[in-house]
């Protein structure tokens, strides 16, 4: 059975778990908003589910709460930031506000990150440079799940990528996507319920196709968006690839097969060849290229023709990206979130040990 | 039955087009370039056998073969470029060049680029960027083939992503694709051979998913990146409509269903909202992140560890994105190129017509 929260007595009780394990009034509560928009907009997998694992990898040291997180490199439109093992969460905002500083100043900020740790979900970051009229970018490497076409060896995460474009009166225009033909959230989702996954989602240790959802417990992998090679699956592995290199080759993170992995228990690869996960932010002023209300008026033509394309199904309307996430919050901040029973239990166990009340 | 010519020849006839239909001796020896370069790595239905189409778009008065290529807009870091209608050959490559010119000032540059015509392979424009050690990023828009989730109308361009990195003693990383499931070209190819296409590659006008390979003559339309919603065919339609955003709304070209049709016999459509295609292209300094040798030898780790990823099948390795296109080149300069039978009478009917020997 799962339990129901409202927003605000969830995102209380994770900002001071954050406070607990030692981050500032600053960084908790930015932390906790960046986990909660999570489960607002429906990605339950990277919300406060994930609460207890940076707890866990604090416990073991991987995450720094009280990090100096410092440009170390920088031009006018490009840095370099070191997130000195602090939460993604907090270092990514840093990250990104640096680009948008940059963005003002020559019309485009890029920012390239090593020494974090995951940064929840893409799309935040990505949706901060629209109050500014910017496009916001986000991407981050993540720790190897990924097959590429013709591997049975993981080699990379399931690196997502997000694009925030501003618009007039209507809704942004918010892409946040994995590069993996499916999410590791949605095999968990199957794996609870006991269904089968559809075929293009995993393989196989050696490389067979399968409908296995606890496949990666038994070393198996994710296929890259494409699913296969008849299907474009190296073009999954293509996105991921240049995720993996924007974010960790240019940073300084490590990359590839030697990403750090979340769950503190997975022990750190060896040789290593950089320092943490790596994110890669950026920031365009819309008026760098034209007037910012006229951009943001023919963004509206553009989201308005695409709502009127013919659908194939009459009452299921093509949709812009950000819409069934924009959907979700309106819902959840009304109704409140529903929480699974093994998340609930782990929230449970957080506030027994911190001494902080769930409800 | 095939033709073989060689790279020289091919090259030769197709500059001395270029230079028939008004184009000057700098743009003609360069839209050969690019032409050619799509040959000679393999991508068949973007090179030479897209120059009579070419000519028909001059013909009819679509594409200025004598542009004033000019920037309209700039910052420090961004440009937008009006291509004055010429072909997207020239007009990409200045573009780039200007992307280059901030890149060297300020760290990155950005250029979205409008009133321009297709513009070849992708890869060719973010290759450039390879010799200055910069990162280069190519996009360009295209006629509406793709139908977004859930439509059944067609709204995007087969919409192409290229990355191009720069290694040491590795061969750059070269990632170039379109976001559709599998381009057009490879439905015609199938046609050819008289094949039926598998499943996930395109619908028919209601929508309905097909194997039929003449679809597109039929008002089917293909599919984006994905295939179905269950393998992520959202996440091809998010990527190619970011592609037209980037290309088209930041530049003032014509996007979405709008964006102007290749092959000259089809109407231009009504009411566009801009002027032309649009492109979009990035350069990125990578010492603008990290000392260039350092960058350089990392990346060569990268892709020694990636090609010696376990494969599924023992010879059957794990290929580096640039791979197979570069193998392709070394075989065509060697043993010439071949253009299949409709292309090659193409080709005659140009020779007959312009009195520019083939061979």
């Amino acid at each position: 059975m799962e339990k129901i929260i409202t927003y605000k007595s969830l995102y209380s009780f994770t900002e001071k778990i954050f406070l607990a394990i030692g981050c500032s009034p600053e960084h908790a509560a930015l932390a906790a908003d960046v986990l909660l928009q999570a489960d607002l907009r429906g990605v339950d997998s990277h919300g406060t589910a994930r609460l207890s694992g940076y707890v866990r990898l604090w416990e073991v040291g991987r995450v720094n709460t009280q990090p100096q997180i410092k440009i170390t490199y920088e031009t006018p439109s490009t840095a370099v930031v070191d997130g000195d093992r602090g939460l993604g969460l907090v270092v990514a905002p840093f990250a990104m506000k640096v680009a948008m500083e940059k963005a003002n100043n020559v019309g485009t900020g890029w920012v390239s990150v090593k020494n974090s740790n995951h940064f929840g979900i893409a799309g935040y970051h990505a949706m901060m440079a629209l109050e500014n009229d910017m496009i916001g970018i986000a991407m981050t490497n993540a720790s190897a799940l990924v097959a590429p076409t013709n591997s049975k060896e993981r080699m990379l995460g399931t690196n997502p990528i997000a694009v925030a474009v501003p618009a007039d009166n209507e809704p942004a225009f918010v892409s946040d996507m994995a590069t993996a033909a499916a999410a590791n959230g949605k095999l968990e989702i199957a794996q609870r319920k006991g269904y089968d996954i559809p075929e293009g989602w995993a393989q196989t240790l050696d490389g067979t196709p399968t409908i296995q959802s606890d496949i990666l417990k038994h070393q198996g992998a994710l296929l890259p968006l494409g699913s296969d090679e008849k299907h474009g699956s190296h073009k999954g592995y293509c996105l991921a690839s240049v995720v993996d290199i924007f974010s960790a080759v240019l940073s300084g993170a490590s990359y590839g097969p030697w990403a750090p992995p979340f769950p503190a228990y997975v022990p750190l690869p060896t040789n290593m060849p950089g320092e943490g996960l790596g994110h890669f932010l950026g920031a365009m002023r819309v008026d760098a290229f034209r007037p910012a209300v006229e951009f943001k008026k023919e963004m509206d033509h553009w989201i308005s023709r695409f709502r009127e394309a013919k659908p194939i199904v009459p009452d299921k309307k093509v949709l812009i990206p950000g819409d069934p996430e924009r959907e979700m919050t309106a819902i959840r901040m009304k109704d409140g979130i529903p929480i699974n029973d093994i998340v609930w239990s782990d929230l449970e166990d957080l506030s027994t040990r911190f001494h902080i009340k769930l409800i």
